[in-house]
């Protein structure tokens, strides 16, 4: 009888290739199959960022649809997570591409959740889009005795609020159709000064908006995100 | 006239070498000079992540002692400035190690703060020791709408306890001298199950405590935090 394989978690970090670790290119070379959740109509962005390295391994394709209402997720999850136990109960070690940090804001834990139990599994950390943003925005994140919060535009008015206000910094993740909302939040607070809104962080679609009352009041991406902090002022 | 050189921030992630990013590595393999910031009586532990890709680079030490107060660390990293100026005025390029990610509480902004506006300055973002520690314990850090909060110990238990009661996740940074006490702040805020303990993630001194009330009531190392997430749950 064959060992049962192992799940890699890998990061893929934000979308430039060169953002992998070693690691992450380490294990990509040596599983022998390479797993991927993708809406149905659409290429997977994290196969892409991964391309240079896949070749040899087998791909597994897991289609996963948006799902409107959390049961219908979580069945989309369980069907996912099926076609990744039926290679890891063969004796495959199995690689899941992650954008980003697998285990910030990762469809990765859900898979985690469903196969940690019964099959050895690994986390190869990414370099996620908050981190990411900083960078080509050259902006600190934070200094010294600073806080930061990140918090999902989703999360409601008063918790956006109530970070703005107490936190040093703040990165405000999916804007998408709150984002002219959220700039209005940034005025009432005081932290417009303090901002900086960024699409497609590290890749060829890459935009960054330094003065966000410029932004159009129109619904943005779903990779962008605001990051509000003090700068570096002495 | 030569053009003057580029100051590269270079993130080494948290302590394994294959954490560094492929971009990391090309910086490195290109530059002529390489500095790390380091307190004059001990080895760099930044110097040490990076070692197998330095050999053919010029070495820029650069000591900063740990200060007492404000002032004489602005004098310190003043010194450090001048030193990396001088490389660049030269127009050579210098890659800056900087352990974890270098606008993630690194000294890297204080650098970027002195030059940035002299010299041009690219930053090469890190994985942090947030996401290593959510890697090495299998933690998530946060899902779908959860929110995350990062403080240093040092803040204050106010800003501790208002976190460890609206924030679904919380990376406590810096525990040092105050661990026992923020052991205590997790059980009155009924966070306790919800934590985990790590010093020198992905470091071969790396440890992790499951069950923090195991912890000695004791300062920790530098390098150790607290990861407060609500798990894997349904």
């Amino acid at each position: 009888m064959a060992a049962t394989g192992t799940l890699y978690g890998v990061g893929l970090g934000p979308g430039d290739p060169e953002l992998l670790t070693l690691k992450a290119v380490r294990i990509l070379q040596t599983v022998p199959v390479v797993a991927y959740l993708a809406p149905p109509d659409s290429r997977s962005q994290a196969r892409e960022i991964a391309a240079s390295w896949l070749g040899g391994q087998r791909e597994v394709p897991i289609p996963v649809s948006c799902q409107a209402d959390r049961s219908q997720a979580n069945q989309a999850y369980n069907e996912a997570a099926l076609i990744l136990a039926q290679e890891l109960e063969a004796g495959r070690d199995v690689a899941l591409l992650c954008e980003g940090d697998p285990l910030f804001y990762g469809s990765f834990t859900y898979m985690m959740q469903r196969l940690a139990g019964r099959f050895p599994c690994v986390v190869i950390p990414g370099i996620s889009s908050v981190n990411a943003v900083a960078a080509v925005t050259g902006r600190p994140l934070v200094t010294g005795n600073e806080r930061i919060a990140v918090i999902p535009a989703t999360v409601g008015e008063d918790a956006l609020r109530q970070a703005l206000a107490g936190y040093d910094s703040i990165a405000i993740m999916k804007p998408g159709r709150r984002r002219a909302r959220i700039v209005e939040l940034l005025q009432e607070t005081g932290r417009l000064a303090d901002a900086v809104y960024v699409e497609q962080a590290t890749r060829p679609e890459q935009r960054i908006v330094t003065d966000i009352t410029t932004l159009e009041p129109t619904p943005g991406p779903y990779f962008s995100l605001f990051l509000v902090s003090r700068g570096i002022a002495a």
